[in-house]
């Protein structure tokens, strides 16, 4: 693959396991639907125990997303940290054949490679408790800062935001990718870690150029209602691309509010990845001079593949979908 | 879960590697599409390398039926090896948590639990390269003998047959289960298979009464057309149950032959564990006293819901479905 990319992402490296789960269990042990939550590697033993028989797959949000660009055909490299064990061997080699550039050398000592339990409710909505490990050690020495300056568009998961390993590396990629004009996209990941991380996140909004986020993490980062907040994001944001589930999407550009409708889905199996492979085909879409509205759409196409199986990266050729639908250029 | 348990399985214990592929890549590797071809460890690490993006879901062939007559709420125990590594934890939970009964103690020097690099071709069909692993090495001493004396039915995957390490442990297993008047069950597994351990698999047919086969496996077992087949592999069991994918399936019993037409698909997008899951609505059948028609129509269900998505095992309830259809008493 020819460096440059146009799009790095940058996040935790992460696989996740995937079972099906009652509606009370994520009550039952102190989550709440819908949200993640960090848990260390005792409580995630504890948490696997009842855990029903699962799947694994490869995850982690802006890995999801630099997965979802590759299968549009785009030209992407992902950032983050796993251990040389073997489910740092199933997320590197999962990458790689999606498409995408990783190459940060693994840990060879310390927590072993992150993963996440997901519990996937009988309604296809997902509860996440996240065991960070090796994840969790990002070291601005792991950022390539000729990827970033090179780079059209940063992509960070607010997962990132908030955590004293990672904080300067953070920084580095920001800095890094406005060298040369680049702009800096950032995903607010999840409401539960808005309201945990509000301060670091909302220091680090005025270098973002993108912001990504969905109705309930708008709200939570802003504490106004949707159009405020939107209103109020659009005034340190150049893009600000809310998404709402089945009610599609608005994105915020130059003082206009643009709504995009959902692409139609037959049945909803898990709602994991949908908003990363939304980030996919928007940040795609902008790498390729579309319009706002036309990024939203390619979003949507994206996002509707995923939530259609079990897993948070796509199982079909993405840019095969958008040719079919004549989104593609 | 109480002892003793309906239905015993027996079968190597796999973790499976679940990747979409090209119609080429198995041709390019030696390997005949849909069938399983068996591999060593560096070879498996070089496949593994050109493999798409992939899922890692808990498999083998005995495991996949002892998971579904769990599913449909049968009472049933597994017995297989893995090795205490990463992915014998993965096949151990599971296991458990799809209600079956495994304590077989793994393996704690040798091979690393056994793994299935499975290429699902655009048409749904699957090739296996198998590396057996901790799970070829599954000795007398291994085998509950009590477990297999109670048990109804000892059902074995052909898989089994024709290992030096198993060979023994197999015909114990088929000793015990007759010593109180159980049924001994085998699945002749695999075309490639059967052309390979023709001779294993023959000398234990007299010990079988109940033989599951598709179309190429019992023709290749007698090298008869399929009309004679089953005649003469009738005249060594008392159950011959052929299965035909999408033309459903025959059932020989008492000298009739029974033809049972397939439960209705959506879409099929990974065959990988219809032959295990129709075996295991079958068996689920036998031990509650249905007509073998009913069996081969609840084999039949079972095997529907495998094949509408990638994994070997059930991913929905199949004691809901079956009562929704009618199928349960």
């Amino acid at each position: 693959m020819d460096r440059p990319f146009d799009i790095i992402t940058i996040g935790h490296a992460i696989v996740d396991v995937l079972a099906p789960s009652s509606d009370d269990l994520p009550g039952a042990y102190g989550m709440e639907k819908g949200t993640m939550t960090l848990i260390d590697e005792e409580r995630a033993t504890e948490l696997y125990q009842v855990l029903g028989p699962a799947i694994e797959s490869s995850g982690g949000s802006a890995a999801n997303t630099a997965a979802g660009i590759a299968a549009l055909g785009g030209s992407v490299g992902f950032i983050g940290k796993v251990r040389d064990d073997k489910l740092g061997e199933v997320f590197t080699h999962d990458i790689r054949a999606s498409g995408v550039a990783f190459d940060v050398p693994a840990a060879t000592s310390g927590p072993g490679t992150g993963l996440c339990l997901i519990m996937v409710s009988p309604d296809a909505q997902r509860t996440m408790a996240t065991y960070l490990g090796a994840g969790a050690f990002l070291y601005p020495d792991d950022i390539d800062a000729n990827l970033c300056i090179e780079a059209k568009i940063v992509y960070i998961e607010g997962y990132m935001c908030g955590l004293h390993e990672t904080e300067w590396s953070v920084s580095k990629a920001a800095a890094a990718c406005h060298l040369k004009g680049g702009r800096f996209a950032l995903s607010l990941s999840d409401p539960y870690w808005v309201d945990l991380k509000a301060a670091s996140l909302g220091a680090l909004l005025d270098n973002v150029d993108i912001l990504f986020g969905n109705e309930e993490e708008v709200t939570a980062m802003t504490g106004s209602e949707l159009d405020l907040a939107m209103s109020e994001l659009a005034h340190r944001c150049e893009l600000v691309v809310v998404t709402r589930g089945a009610k599609g999407s608005l994105v915020v550009a130059n003082n206009q509010v643009i709504e995009v409708p959902a692409h139609p889905v037959d049945t909803v199996v898990d709602t994991t990845g949908a908003g990363d492979l939304f980030a996919a085909g928007f940040l795609y879409g902008l790498t390729h001079d579309y319009e706002p509205a036309d990024c939203a759409e390619l979003g949507s196409l994206a996002a509707a593949e995923v939530i259609g199986h079990l897993g948070a990266r796509p199982q079909t050729s993405l840019s095969k979908l958008a040719a079919e639908a004549g989104l593609l250029r």
